[in-house]
C-alpha cells in the first residue's frame, strides 16, 4: 500500500500569516500522497463580532446559530480554505480545497438536543457530528489519484442540504481511519507544543515515541494529564481502527516527518 | 463525443430562495454531464454595506481591492458555493464546489492599470481576466469521468497565491470553449428574461434560433440592440472557436433544455 499522510492545521497557524506561508511551503515539499485539513482561528470570531452576531456559550461550547453558520460557512469554506489553496498552488502542490458537502464526502448528522445537569435541553445548533461511516474513502481516493491534494474545511453536511459546523479534529481523525483501508496512513496534528512533554514547560522534554502500555504508564506516573488525556485517547482509538501511527507536534517541524523524527508518535 | 452542459446562473436566482431551489432540482434532474457556473447576487452586497466596507465605482465598474475581495471570496467561494453544493446533494447530484485556485483549473491575469480618457490611470484591484488558456480543460475532465459535477464560484487565482474576482459570464464562456474539445459542449446562460426577444416588452416573442446570418440582420433591422450586442457577440465568438450552440433563457425553463425548445438557440 501506499502512504498517505493527513495533517490537520489549528487557528494557531491560520492566524499568523508568516508561519502560514511558512507551512504551506513545508506541506508542498512533503513527498507522497496528503491531506490537509485546517480548523478556523480568530477570523471567524472577529467577523461576528464586526457584524454584532453573538452566539452563546453553553458549557464552555459554542451554539452555531443561524448566523454563525453563515459566518463560519464564509470564512472556514471561503476565505481561509480558497487563500490555503492559492498558497499550496503557488509552490506547486495541486491543491483542491472542499468542504464535506463537496463530492457527499462528509456527512455528519446534526447533534440531538441534550439535557444537561439543571434539566434544561440544550440545542447546540447547526454543529455536525461524525461516526465511523460519515466519510466516503472512494470519492477521497479518486481525487487523490487524479493527482489532487484535497484540503478540507470544518464545514460538512447532512445530505439534505444543510450545511453543518465540525470540529476539525474528529474530521482529521475520522478521515485518517477511513483512508486507512487504502493507504498506509499517518495522521499528523500540528498544534502549539513540541510535541507530548514529560515537562509541560519545557519545550525539549518531548517524549518521542508512546504506545499504549507506555500510555498507561504516563498516565498513571501523572506525566499525561488534563487536556492531553482526551487527545491521545482519540488518537490511540484511531490507532486501535486500523490507522498506522499519530504524528503531534509543531507545524515548523514538518519538514522532519519524513525522518520519522517529528514530535511525538503514537504508535500500537 | 459524450454531450456536456455548462450552465450559467446569476444573481436574480441566487437572491431568490425559491427560485434556487427549484433551479438546484431541475439542474440535477438534466441528465448527462454537466457543470454550474454561478454568479454572486446581492449577499456580498449587503455584507460590504454591513461592514461599512465601500468600494470605488470607475465606469460602471466596481474596483475590488483588498477587503472586497475578502467579501467576496467568503461569500462567493465559502457561502453560496457551498450551499448550492449541499442543495445539489440533497438532489442526488454529485456536485463538488470549486474556486478557480482548486486543482488550478482557472488562472486568471490581474487586470493591468487603464488608462481612461481624462488621462487617469485606473486600477480595478483584484479583478482576473481571462484568456483562451486560462482553464485547465483535462483537470475539469478528470473531476467529470470521476463521476462529479463541478460548480464554480467566480473567484480565479493568478498562480502565484493571489485570489482574483472574474466575471462569470466570461468564466462560463471560456470554460465551455475549453471543454469543447472533449465534449459536444452546450453553454447555457440562465437570465432574466425568457430568451433573445423580438419585442422587448413580450416575454412570448422570443427568437428561437439564430445564426450569425440572422444575427447580422436582426441587428440592422434593430431588433436587438444595446446591452444584448456585447452578450451575442460574445457568444458566437465562442461558437465560432468550437462550441456546439449557446442557449440563453429563463431558469425556471431549464428542463426543455433536453427537448431543444430553451429559449434563443445560436448556432453556427
Amino acid at each position: 500500500m501506499n502512504s498517505l499522510y493527513v495533517i490537520k492545521i489549528g487557528g494557531n497557524i491560520i492566524d499568523d500569516p508568516i508561519q502560514l506561508e511558512s507551512f504551506l511551503k513545508d506541506f508542498s515539499e512533503l513527498e507522497g500522497y496528503k491531506i490537509l485539513i485546517h480548523g478556523g482561528g480568530k477570523i471567524a470570531t472577529k467577523l461576528s463580532k464586526d457584524l454584532g452576531i453573538s452566539s452563546e456559550l453553553i458549557e464552555g461550547r459554542r451554539v452555531t446559530d443561524a448566523e454563525s453558520l453563515k459566518v463560519v460557512t464564509m470564512v472556514y469554506a471561503g476565505l481561509i480554505n480558497k487563500n490555503i489553496v492559492a498558497g499550496l498552488q503557488s509552490n506547486h502542490c495541486n491543491a483542491i480545497g472542499l468542504a464535506g458537502a463537496d463530492g457527499n464526502i462528509i456527512r455528519a448528522t446534526k447533534r440531538p438536543l441534550k439535557t444537561i445537569a439543571d434539566g434544561r435541553q440544550i440545542d447546540y445548533g447547526f454543529v455536525g457530528d461524525l461516526d465511523d461511516n460519515s466519510v466516503d474513502a472512494q470519492a477521497i481516493f479518486k481525487l487523490v489519484q487524479a493527482g489532487f491534494t484535497p484540503v478540507f474545511s470544518a464545514i460538512t453536511h447532512d445530505g439534505n442540504g444543510q450545511l453543518l459546523n465540525t470540529n476539525a479534529d474528529t474530521i482529521a481523525s475520522v478521515i485518517a481511519v477511513s483512508m486507512s483501508g487504502l493507504y498506509t496512513t499517518s495522521l499528523v496534528y500540528c498544534f502549539e507544543k513540541s510535541g507530548v512533554l514529560r515537562d509541560v514547560d519545557n519545550e525539549g522534554s518531548v517524549i518521542k515515541n508512546i504506545n499504549p502500555e507506555e500510555y498507561k504508564e504516563l498516565k498513571n506516573e501523572g506525566v499525561i494529564h488534563s487536556g492531553m488525556i482526551p487527545k491521545l485517547d482519540n488518537a490511540f482509538d484511531a490507532i486501535s481502527k486500523g490507522l498506522n501511527e499519530v504524528c503531534i507536534g509543531k507545524a515548523d517541524a514538518l519538514p522532519e516527518l519524513k525522518d520519522k523524527i517529528f514530535g511525538t508518535r503514537l504508535k500500537s
